[in-house]
């Protein structure tokens, strides 16, 4: 532990991330990686950047629309090429894991840059690291973002957050079962009563979405609890955050990111997060899921080490059952926790927004 | 997070480790640093690798002994220069941050170099990155060991750990407060009863003693757990793990680390760690220790969701109090607990030693 390090030591994503919120004509890069669950960026980008997507690339999908793949982007076409594209910026649509870039994905990736096209990617593994990636960049005046690129060298400095400034988080069973989808459908719909709430990004697609945030999973473990305490102090300006959660508190992998973001965001109020009828933790079907109250004890008891906070909500994603199903779930939710319960996407974010500004009246904020 | 992430993005640093423990004739570096709370690496190594320490370097200091400026090294000598010492190493003896390395640290590294002596660091910051360091490093045949450099890229398998390996995990009420000293007295003392008891090192300090171990605060995020179940899989031949913690589950800066290592060791038994009279969290005067009931409870609540552990004692650090009220506070936290308590430096480790061979039969391993 070096609990005397409160440095940066090297310069902040900031800029670059700004730089992610000015494109409009973004090319979404899936090559052979068009399906739901393999393409979780693409569809996000499709849901919130709609107005800024030009394109899906997928040679092997051409001609299709980005709906007919993904559920999601309507008529946005789907080409086999860059070519008699005007765009601006190439996104990758998924973050590819585990060994060499494949050679299409490299071809692609050049390509755009060679066209002056800046590369925006959420890679583990850094694009601006590859010497021919540099090269070419530099050669074009193109720029390569790796978003989950983060060197912030900061512990926490034990300072309250603005005190008016509500702070919501959310928690999950597991992961990959829509944290950051709730966040941003729960914002929205504040935003829109003309609240001044402010979605957090704590993930790669967060990031290329909001253009801010911290790749926390990519922070050194010393500074995850200090560069999210950070970024909370960067957005403590506005009446309420709604804080993307990462991981779960008992994940085998990744519960060091989840307590890390928990303690760094202190959170006033919680919404949990579960997927209906997923039973072990994605990737790892040898680990059953506990049960939800067990994990909601267990978020409550450690943000509480912190900071005061208080289950305000859940939120199902209920994508593998029937709408009856759903409706059935929510209902037995209800009455079980005796809070607001829905799908965002099936029963809209209405009830989970009422529960953040009660919290917010109740708390005096 | 990326759960299919499961390889070794560069070469382990295990073969640098092993090479740690080679070195018979080490110079411990504290050049106008020789304090005891500066230099808690000094004197680990003064203490727990005391044959293979010829000499502590301070020109500030020179001409005293050891034990004179850290209470520990008995007659090792204080010397003003490498001049007439036929060493094989210098250990830089605390892990300055924040700011460039001192001008005298940077001519005594360069010096070691030049005379063909490997310098191992502990610091954030590496040495290996330092274009000058590196090059008359290569000149010279020397190596430069950055313990703290880890790039290991492993998320959880969700395996069970052999399951006769008993794992005991010391954990604290905050950090720098003994945690890998109980760690190695109790482990000793096992050993010194014959029995298969391995020291497993999570920091710099427990790695220079050892030559193994990760440095967890140094790992990113996303690989904290895995990497210390890999490190737990690379020592569960042993009958015996006493693995040791770092920073605290209650931590404003750190706790993301100690989750990660909670979950990955998996612990059978906690050993509580605290140090009498401290009120504040160190570095952060304005946070208010929690009390130890509600720590106790938070680690094993955490430890819990992943593996059923218990509390077999606590070690206490007097250090500030006299002998006459470390015994009183033994015997009131042994009336409260009903465990085995003692200060590993004052009353030795026998209660605690006690303690583990108790859970071991007790579990039937």
């Amino acid at each position: 532990m070096s609990t005397s390090v409160a440095k940066t030591l090297s310069a902040q994503p900031t800029d670059l991330y700004a730089r992610i919120r000015s494109y409009h004509r973004i090319v979404v890069l899936t090559e052979g990686f068009s399906k739901p669950f393999c393409a979780k960026t693409a569809m996000s980008l499709l849901r919130y950047r709609h107005s800024d997507v030009i394109a899906v690339l997928d040679a092997t999908e051409d001609g299709k629309f980005a709906d007919e793949l993904f559920g999601v982007g309507e008529t946005v076409p789907v080409v086999s090429s860059l070519d008699n594209l005007d765009a601006d910026s190439l996104f990758l649509g998924t973050a590819l894991t585990g060994g060499a870039l494949p050679a299409a994905w490299r071809n692609i990736i050049l390509n755009a840059l060679v066209r002056g096209m800046d590369v925006v990617s959420g890679m583990h593994d850094f694009l601006s690291d590859d010497p021919e990636f540099s090269r070419v960049a530099k050669e074009n005046g193109a720029l390569l973002i790796d978003v989950r690129r983060n060197n912030e060298h900061v512990t926490s400095t034990g300072v309250p957050f603005r005190s008016e400034c509500l702070r919501v988080h959310t928690v999950g069973q597991d992961c990959s079962l829509g944290k950051m989808v709730v966040s941003l459908e729960v914002q929205r719909e504040l935003a829109n009563r003309g609240e001044d709430a402010q979605f957090v990004a704590t993930g790669q697609t967060g990031i290329m979405i909001s253009g801010a945030g911290v790749p926390v999973d990519c922070v050194v473990s010393d500074f995850v609890n200090g560069s999210v305490e950070a970024l909370i102090r960067r957005n403590e300006h506005h009446d309420m955050l709604l804080i993307e959660g990462q991981g779960s508190i008992s994940h085998p992998s990744f519960s060091a990111v989840t307590m890390g973001l928990l303690h760094g965001c202190a959170p006033d109020g919680l919404i949990y997060c579960y997927e209906v009828g997923r039973e072990s933790v994605k990737g790892l079907s040898s680990v059953a899921l506990l049960p939800h109250r067990t994990m909601i004890d267990a978020y409550l008891a450690n943000a509480s080490l912190r900071h005061p906070s208080k289950l305000i909500g859940i939120a199902m994603n209920s994508r593998s059952v029937s709408a009856t199903q759903a409706d059935a779930e929510r209902e037995r939710m209800q009455q079980e926790y005796g809070l607001p319960v829905c799908d965002v996407y099936r029963h809209g974010a209405t009830c989970l927004a009422d529960a953040v500004l009660n919290l917010k009246r109740e708390l005096g904020k």
